[in-house]
């Protein structure tokens, strides 16, 4: 993370790294970390393997390239325009995965960051926008070019709406101009710049972070956001103080709670 | 407002002052001002009592201690853990309270100004993304540290997440930790940020700006601005234009207008 | 754009250039550019003429005075209040036809770029707000005053809090007070501020590059961006990948992914 790595022979085109509760998937697809159909399977096989697994707290999005991700394989796309109904059935299955996917990762009871290392570009952007924090280096750049090649980026919009304000998404898929690391951070699609070097510390320390607090918490916690910021405020009101109670009576919140007044580490059950 | 007063004896929780139209409400609840069943309780009454008094224009709630709130009371809390239902009944009061005072905020007819100087954590945060505006003091601090003892902070991220970006939000409610002043105006949580000595005429200057104007068109606007944010924009401008033909027919849109083409001061009816 | 020009005897009052793709409204209304009732029908009349006319790809709204537009024309509005219902009737039919004259720009197959020069107040600022995108010259400030005439700007805030956080929105809704150009940039009103010397020459680029996308391209996009926004994230998707799928399958996409894996320019038919 943060460091290019030579890709070996064979190897898949997700890295799996399982450690210290912290799972690393990273996007090398060369060149271009393209998210083709068979990336995008393997990230949400990934994620869904993950959501049950004990041993994964956190997941890390990297990637091993000069490049976050170039978004979707548009060869891979324009080959099927030779299919009997010029693709339809082919660019169907690709949106909807990727819709899959990005969800999968809003849903996720564990939190989902992004690692990114330069380009992220159409639905490689949409991909940073969907995780829950996002930390980038000062060389990295953002784009929704869509537009330049006659497809607007509609999915990556989605994602990019829910993240940064309406004039400025909107530029950014009316003009397909690139942003750089510091404007990203001020529009809200990512949460920190930091140098080069720093990237993989400092992602890990974030990493970490979250993987000492109690996993039920984290899960209540996550789910709850993404459900109540769709609501009205009374709605939203209702189900949180719902979700409140719930948490009070786990036995984490007693732990938790009888800690801090204790003034000592508490030990999470998960329950 | 800004200078830390000793607490007298027998002093209630929530002081009270009212003079030129602003209402203050003051938080002091030693040692760290909690959000206990009995503030909140306090606090809304004096919410619901100033909703018809005409004597009132506006609201500012500020705090007595070194902090502005760390929010719920824990001990409270813990404490009725021993109660034949483990505390749920009490846990429910608690939170719906809760949410009834952040809710009494928003939907009051008068504007409500936070004046922060210290820490405001969890539904101390919660108060203040609940008003309308909020100014701190440079050395403001500011967090949802919920994570952290297994009690996720849900019903403030209501609130806070309707002031915050996703992602920024997230980060605050995942890691549970503290961000300073400059970065809760960069992020939108509070509206200005100023020296500990400017904080109390600097309130002051906000409130008697507001208090200045008719207390009808205020009201009109205020419950206006959370209705129509909350809706799609067809129905929003629907709406919108119904209140603003409205508005135009109360006399004190007329006065107002009036005394604007004759470059004089507008006298307020209150109709 | 940006130079101030002296407006001819028997000019309309919202003047009209369409070069090369980029139709330039001028909003022309001495001495204030107000949205009289005649202003915003004639500003309708040219955004509806420009829905179907192949010839105009990107639109402009510009003015010609020493400031934006400073909002409705209060003694057009106060005449009628001895109309034998007060007023109501034209209240009404003025507060409509803004309503559908600020969708019409958000609803146009044609994204529009406010180019500000000076003030932009009330119903100003909300034409401001409405646009896709806004480049503002470092002297131009807006407001949304209407609290200190006793006529809350209730119409203005629908599109200025789609634009802006809610305490921002508030305090400017509030307050009545201005906020300088880099305020606005900050709080996502505008885009971009520039030196009033480059104002047109900088929106010229920003039309220009917008103008050489496909249009059919750039009419799927807009239309999608501003539907799936008001939408939950699941029902988002689903609408959003299924635009992305006609999108894919019109004749604009495949020449563009062409051009893109062939490394030529493309050649849009709009289609």
């Amino acid at each position: 993370m943060g460091e290019v790595h030579a890709i070996r022979q064979g190897e898949p085109i997700v890295g799996y790294e399982l450690s210290g509760g912290i799972l690393r998937l990273t996007l090398q697809n060369p060149p271009a970390n393209a998210l083709s159909l068979a990336m995008m399977q393997l990230l949400l096989d990934h994620l869904q393997s993950a959501r049950d697994d004990v041993a994964v707290r956190v997941i890390i999005v990297d990637s091993a390239q000069k490049l976050f991700s170039a978004g979707h394989d548009l060869k891979e796309l324009s080959a099927h325009r030779k299919d009997a109904d010029r693709g339809r059935d082919f660019f169907e299955k690709t949106m909807q995965l990727c819709a899959e996917l990005m969800q999968a990762i809003v849903r996720h009871p564990k939190p989902v960051i992004a690692a990114v290392n330069g380009l992220a570009t159409a639905a490689g952007c949409q991909l940073v926008a969907s995780c829950d924090l996002a930390i980038c280096t000062d060389k990295s750049t953002f784009c929704t070019p869509g537009v330049n090649i006659g497809l607007f980026c509609s999915t990556p919009m989605v994602a990019l709406s829910r993240n940064v304000s309406r004039k400025q998404a909107m530029e950014m898929l009316l003009t397909g101009e690139t942003i750089d690391a510091s404007t990203a951070r001020e529009f809200g699609l990512v949460n920190r710049v930091v140098p080069q070097e720093y990237l993989g510390p400092i992602v890990r320390k974030y990493a970490q972070t979250i993987a000492a607090k109690s996993p039920l918490t984290v899960k209540i916690g996550k789910e709850a956001f993404y459900r109540q910021v769709e609501m009205g405020l009374t709605e939203a009101y209702e189900y949180a103080a719902q979700v409140m109670v719930d948490n009070m009576l786990a036995l984490d919140a007693e732990e938790g709670i009888n800690a801090f007044i204790e003034k000592r580490q508490p030990e999470w059950k998960g329950e």
